[in-house]
């Protein structure tokens, strides 16, 4: 296989997709860090070589750059188990991918990293006018995601696939963003079922 | 194949890309219209048996029921000409489609809904103030493309994929959102070579 490199942002949910599905698959890949809150990923190399678009994670493959999360998952478990083959599961394990980047990344995750990671302080006018919005359609996110799960293991199907994975990522550190958890419990549960796949590893790992 | 309905709104251009898709593919769609802006998809009978996420499109297949407008788009497509085969390009076109729903339709087609649907008098503060932003990233989206697509005749490979159909979709119809499509030339001589292709419909057939 040609060489990966992640380039990244360690605390990145987004990051922590690629790193999670190579993890399970057993792929080694090398990683290489920037720090978003400092724009290294805004710089004119890192525009001109890795990513026009200035966002990690961006999944190197030799000398091909492949941005977006959800696609580089999806490289990475080309012909494996985490992607189904059934027609109609393997469209929805990405109606659950296309869900997670719309409705639950740019709310339950933007939150997480406001908070967190910027703090709520140091918040622009704009950036606080949104939060209560972001909030709102967080929860329902996860509301959706509560419902979905409440007769279900995972996502699709019987098995863990790369929908999970995907939604996975930002919703177990949603309460870094004030998400109570607590009132989600078949999320919770979906939340203890990732984490006993073989092979599992935590964010900061 | 089982009997398949779109359950739509006509001008929505997330909608239009699953009727481009089967078009394409002289996949025969049966349609039934809803009115989003008379919330004729927040009713308790659409959330309950259509869509929890009370959003179109939804494609019916048989009895189930398939949210995302780009997760309609790979079911259809499933094994067609629309989806490249080799590993990169495949996961390439992902990227793409997640692009899409990640920095382009949350801009160019919400600014699109926003001026030519609700219209400019009757946006709230809310969608007022996130105007300059939205119109900002639209043009960052469109700024991307065009560098893309310079030296390239689509967005993967040499033929069209789903990114193309994805991207399309609410591309075709920015300047009813007030983007000035003249100043990409290149995504000018794209959208002419998707029109050309054979089987092509326009938004409003």
């Amino acid at each position: 296989m040609e060489r990966l490199t992640l380039h990244e942002y360690g605390p990145s949910g987004n990051c922590y997709k690629i790193r999670l599905t190579a993890a399970l698959l057993g792929i080694p890949l090398e990683r290489r860090g920037y720090d978003i809150l400092k724009g290294e990923t805004r710089t004119p190399a890192f525009l001109g070589s890795v990513n026009a678009n200035g966002r990690i994670p961006v999944l190197q493959i030799g000398e091909r750059f492949l941005p977006e999360s959800n696609a580089s998952c999806v490289w990475l478990a080309s012909g494996s188990r985490l992607i189904p083959t059934d027609r109609f599961d393997h469209a929805d394990m990405f109606r659950w991918m296309f869900f997670e980047q719309y409705n639950h990344e740019p709310n339950v995750a933007t939150v997480r990293f406001w908070l967190s990671m910027i703090g709520e302080a140091a918040l622009s006018e704009a950036q606080r006018a949104q939060l209560p919005a972001k909030r709102a359609a967080g929860e329902a996110a996860l509301a959706l995601m509560e419902e979905h799960l409440a007769d279900r293991p995972y996502f699709v199907g019987d098995a863990l696939t790369l929908a999970d994975i995907a939604l996975y990522a930002y919703t177990h550190v949603a309460e870094e963003g004030r998400f109570d958890l607590s009132a989600y419990p078949a999320i919770g549960a979906w939340l203890g079922r990732v984490t006993q796949q073989p092979g599992y590893i935590g964010i900061g790992e």
